[in-house]
C-alpha cells in the first residue's frame, strides 16, 4: 500500500527517473487557497546542490497540479501534485547493475518483484519520492494555523557542530549519519488513542516511511529506559495540563497532552558512500571491489527536516481532522 | 481505531476493570489446530506476580473462546478471546482520582473524552489488553514453522545485569525502564514495501502501541547516525542475500532480506512509582504531595518481551499472508 | 473482514450454534448514555416466534455488555455486546450434514473453508449474527435526534396484502420472498461523495451483507430504467433543494440532497423451505429427495425491516460523524 | 476517499474539465506485460460519438503511463495512468451555472463543498472519470485468464429491440434510461464471505459507483422474492457444484459457487435531457423554464457495459489476489 491517513489520506506513485514523481491527497478540505507557489520554500528546502553534503542532482522540482484545485482553491476532491523527472543521468546506474548496492535495495527489489522494478536509481525507492509528501506537508501545514512544526539536524557524524561533522565525512571521503529533531508547539490536547492508534504509533509508521531513518524515539526516549519513574514522570502543574517536565515528550497514554511534541530520528549514513567497498557480484557469484558511481549525498540527515516535518504535519492534520478540530469546508 | 492488521487484524476491546479484556482475530487462515493449553505459556510469560519486580495482582488469565474455533480448529472466521477479570480491588484506584497521576493517562483521557472514561485500573489504557495480543500473537506464531521470535530484556535500569538493575530500583523505592530486544530468525526475504507498508513502518506502529514504550530502533539504530556509509553498509557475501555485518538488523529499502531482524525498544519505567510524587489536584486546582496505592510493577519492562513476540508474530503472519507465504486454509 | 465503516466501525463475530453471537462497535462517541433496556425493543422486533411465518426458536437475545459502557454511559471505547446461544437444537443441523441444503452455505462454505467451518446452524452465515448489527443499529440511531428511520416489509409472495402473501405460502406448504422499503427523514444534505463513497455506494454494500438479499434499488430504481430523463429528473423547487418528485431517492451525485431517502430490497425466499427438495448427497455424489428439518421462517423478509433500519442508521452515522454533523464527545 | 479495492487497490482523480482523468491502481502483481495498446479497445468501446446515442465529444481517450510499468512490465509498485482533457467547451456549462441541472449533482456539490467545486461538466463527478476505471479493469482482466466477463445493455428505454429503444428518445426528444446485463465465466468458488465482504456487497459498491446507476440485482434479483422457495433455490447437481438453474446468479452466502455469475443494473435515464425543464435558478430564487446546453448522451446506459465489466474484473481480480488465485508475481 502506498497510501497513508485515515480523512487526510495520500497515495505516493513514481519512479526517480521515470516520468514522474507524484502524489495524490485525498479528503483535503475543500476552500483551501493553494498555488504552487505555497509549495515552493519548502521543496527548495529539500533539494540537493545547496549544501555542503548534499548531491548536485537538481530537479526543478515545479509541483504541476494535476486535479482538485479550481479557482485557486481546493475543490475537496483529491489534488494530484506532479514532479516531472528532466535532469536524469540513468547511465551512471546501469554501470552498478551487475553488483546490487550494499545498504540500497538493489538486491531485496530483485528478490522480491523478480526483476522487474524499475532499479534506475532506486526507482519508487528513491527520495525522490518524497518530493511529494513534501508538497502534502505544506497543504497540512496550511490546515492548521496555530501549530507550528520545526525540525533540526542536531547531529552530524557523532558531532553537534554540524559544521565539523560534515567536514569529517569530507576527509574521509565516506557520508555519514545523522540525529534529527522536531518540536511541535501548539499542539491541541486530546490527538490520538491508545494502543494502535496512538500518537506514537501513527507518527513513527510515517517516520519509518522515510527512506534511512532507523530509529525513532519520543521525549527521552532510549534514555527514558535509564531513569527513575520518579524523575521520569511529568508532574502536571496546573488545570491546562501543563507539565513541570516534558520526558513523555507531549504525549501521555498515546494522547498528545498539550505541551510540547518532542521526538527523534536516526538516519542511517548515505548508502551510496564515494569509499571503495566490496560486495557480491551478480554475475559472478563472487564479492568484488568496486566504487559508486553517481551524485549522491555525503549526508541524507541534511535533507530530512523538512520531510520531517511534512510528515508530523500530515499526521497531526488527519489526527485533527478525526477529532473535527479541522472542518471539512474551510 | 482499535483495529491492526490488513488480512490477519486484531481488533481489541476491554477494560482493566471492566467485564474483560477480550480480542478479535479476523482473517485467521481456516484449519488451524488451537486449544486454550496453547496460549497458557506465553500467557504466564505475560502475567506479573513471578518474577520479582513485577505487580502481586493475579489474574486467572484463561482464555475463553467465544467463536471462530469449532472441533478444535479454526474456521476462518473471526476467532473471539475473553480474558474475564475477576481480582479486582477498584477502591485503589479511586482514592487517586482527585489527582490525575503523572506519566498515566487519567489527564488527557479525562480531557479527550469528557469524563466518561473508565478510570478504574486505566481502563482501555491497561497492558491488561495486552493479553489479547499475546493471545493473538501465540496464534500468528503457530502460523509460521520456520520463523523463530525471541525477545529478551536486555538492560534494566541502565544495568545490563539485570538483578543488579532490580536491586536498584527496590533499593531506591523507585521503578525503572528497561531495553527490550527482540530478534527473528528464518524470516523469508521480501517482506514489506518501500514508504508506508515498509517493515520498519509497521512494525514500529505496533510496538509504540505497547504501553510505555518509548523508543524503537532497528539493526544499529540510533547507533547508525554515528557510523560511516562504508562501515554501516551490510556487503553481500552471496546469492542468497547473507550479509557479512547486520548494522541494518535485516531490512532494507522497508523490506526483509532474509538476514536476522533484530530490533530494540526503550521501555520507560513503570508510572505508578512507590515513591511520594507532587502533582495538580483537580479539585484544589494546586499541587500537591501524595503517593500511588494499588499493586504496580517496578519494572514492567519485564513483562515486555512476550508482548514484543506477539506483535511480532502478528505483523510477520499478516505479511507472510499478503505475499502467499501463508495459505488461507491449512 | 467482518468489519465496517470508517469512524464508527462495527466487527462482528459468532456463529449460530456455538457460545455466542457478537459485535464490537468502535468510533462510538463518548458520552452517550446506554443501557441493555435501550436494544431491548428493537431486538425484540428482531426476534422469531411472535409473527405468524416466522421461526419457533426463540433465544432470550439479551445484550452482555462487555466493554466501552462506564456508569451507563459510552467510554469513547470499543463497545463489545454479546448474546450468548442458549437455545440450541444442533442435532437437527447434523443430520441434514451429508447433503448440502440449496440456496443455503453449505456447499460453498465447506469448499472454501476446507471443511473447517462450523456448519451447525449455519454457524457465521447464520442471521443469528444480525442480533449485533441491530444492537449497534440502535447505537446509531441513539445517536441521530432529528433523522427517522423506517422500513416496512412492502410486498410477500408477490402480494401486496401481506396476510394474503404470508397464507399463499402456508397453503403451499413453502417459503416466500419479499420486499422491504426503507425511508428516512430528516437526513442532513451532503452525505456521500460520487463514486467510491457514494450513498448508495456504502448503504448497498451494507445491505447486501444481509442475508437472503439479492436487490436493492434507490428512488425509482429499475422503474428509472424505463422512464424519460424529464420525466425522472426531479426539479428542484427552492433553495433548501426541496424537489417536485423524488425518483433519485434523495440521492444525487452519490450525495444526499435533503429530501426523504428511498430504497427498496429485494429479499429471496428462505432457502429451508418445508417442502421436499432434490439435490447431491455429498455421501454418495448422487442427487435424492430429502425435506429440511429444524425451525424456519416462511418469510425472511419478515424479520428484515428492523435490520434495515440498523445498517442504514449506521451508515448514516458514519458519515455524519465523517461530516463532522455528530460530535465525538457528546 | 476516491479508492476502493483491498489489494488491487485502485484511486481516481480528476476532473471533466480540469488537466486531466486519471487513477492510481497499487497492488497490481509484478511482471504484467502492459502497453498503451492493451487499453484501446476498451477505452473505444468507452467513448462517446460512435454509436447513435452516445455524445459526440471525442477526447482521444489515450493513456499516459506516468509510473509503475518499466519495460513493458508492471513493476509491483503504483501504475498511474493519465488521460488528458483536451476537447473541451466549458462555456457551454458555465451559461448553465445560475441553473442547478436536475438529477446532477450541481445543487448538492455546491452545498457540500461551500461552492469550491470545479462545476465544469460535472468535474469530479463527470463519467470521464470512468476512463480510468476502464483501464484498471483491462489490467484485471489481463491477469485473470480463465475468467471471462462480457456485459450488455439487454433493454433501453423499456425496449429490448435496442434500436428502437434509442429511437423511442430520438423522437420524443428526450433521453432514456437502460439495463445492462454482466455475466461472468470461470469464476473460481470461493471468492467473497458472509457479510460485509460478500460478493454481492462488494461487487455492489463499486456498481453503484458508477455514475447513473439506482438498482443493482444478481440472480433473479427483484424476481426471487416473488418467488417459493423451492423453485427458488438451485439444486446442487454434482460434486463440482454445478446447479440445476441459477436463481442464485452464482453466489451463495455471499460466495461464488461456480456457476455463472449474473446480474443486472438499472441505468437512470441521462440527466441532461434535450427536453426543456422546469427548476430552481439559484439568482432569483425561483424555478423558470430553461434547456441544457451542451453534447450529452440520450441513453448513458449504451456506453455502460465495458465500465461495468471493468467493475467486475478489478472486484474479481482484487478476491482472487487475497484468496490466492493470483500471485504477487507473474
Amino acid at each position: 500500500m502506498n497510501s497513508f491517513g485515515r480523512i487526510f489520506r495520500i497515495s505516493i506513485f513514481g519512479e526517480s527517473h521515470g516520468e514522474c514523481a507524484g502524489i495524490t491527497i485525498d479528503g483535503c478540505p475543500a476552500g483551501l487557497s493553494l498555488a504552487a507557489e505555497d509549495l515552493l520554500p519548502d521543496l527548495e528546502r529539500r533539494k540537493g546542490g545547496i549544501q555542503k553534503g548534499t548531491t548536485p542532482r537538481q530537479e526543478e522540482d515545479y509541483p504541476i497540479f494535476m486535479s482538485g484545485v479550481f479557482n485557486g482553491k481546493t475543490t475537496g476532491f483529491p489534488v494530484t501534485i506532479l514532479f516531472e523527472n528532466k535532469n536524469i543521468r540513468s547511465e551512471d546506474y546501469n554501470k552498478q547493475r551487475s553488483i546490487p548496492r550494499p545498504g540500497h535495495a538493489d538486491w531485496v527489489a530483485s528478490q522480491k518483484f523478480g526483476g522487474n522494478e524499475d532499479y534506475r536509481g532506486g526507482g519508487h525507492f528513491s527520495a525522490r519520492l518524497t518530493t511529494g509528501i513534501v508538497a502534502a506537508g505544506v497543504i497540512a501545514k496550511k490546515l492548521m494555523k496555530d501549530v507550528s512544526i520545526q525540525a533540526d539536524v542536531t547531529e552530524i557524524g557523532g558531532e553537534k557542530d554540524l559544521e565539523k561533522g560534515l567536514q569529517k565525512a569530507i576527509d574521509a571521503r565516506d557520508s555519514v549519519g545523522g540525529i534529527v529533531e522536531c518540536r511541535v508547539k501548539g499542539l491541541p490536547v486530546g490527538l490520538g488513542e491508545p494502543y494502535f492508534d496512538s500518537l506514537e504509533s501513527v507518527l513513527s509508521h510515517f517516520l519509518f516511511a522515510i527512506p534511512a531513518v532507523k530509529g525513532v524515539e519520543f521525549g527521552s526516549g532510549f534514555a527514558a529506559a535509564r531513569m527513575f519513574g520518579s524523575l521520569h514522570n511529568d508532574a502536571i502543574e496546573n488545570k491546562e495540563g501543563k507539565t513541570r517536565t516534558n520526558h513523555a515528550g507531549g504525549i501521555v497514554g498515546g494522547i498528545s497532552n498539550g505541551n510540547e511534541l518532542v521526538f527523534r530520528l536516526a538516519v542511517k549514513p548515505t548508502s551510496s558512500t564515494p569509499k571503495e567497498q566490496n560486495s557480491l557480484n551478480w554475475d559472478t557469484g563472487k564479492t568484488e571491489n568496486f566504487s559508486i558511481k553517481g551524485r549522491h549525498d555525503l549526508c541524507v540527515a541534511l535533507r530530512a527536516p523538512v520531510i520531517v516535518e511534512a510528515v508530523t504535519a500530515i499526521v497531526i492534520a488527519d489526527f485533527m481532522l478525526l477529532e473535527q478540530k479541522i472542518k471539512r469546508v474551510l
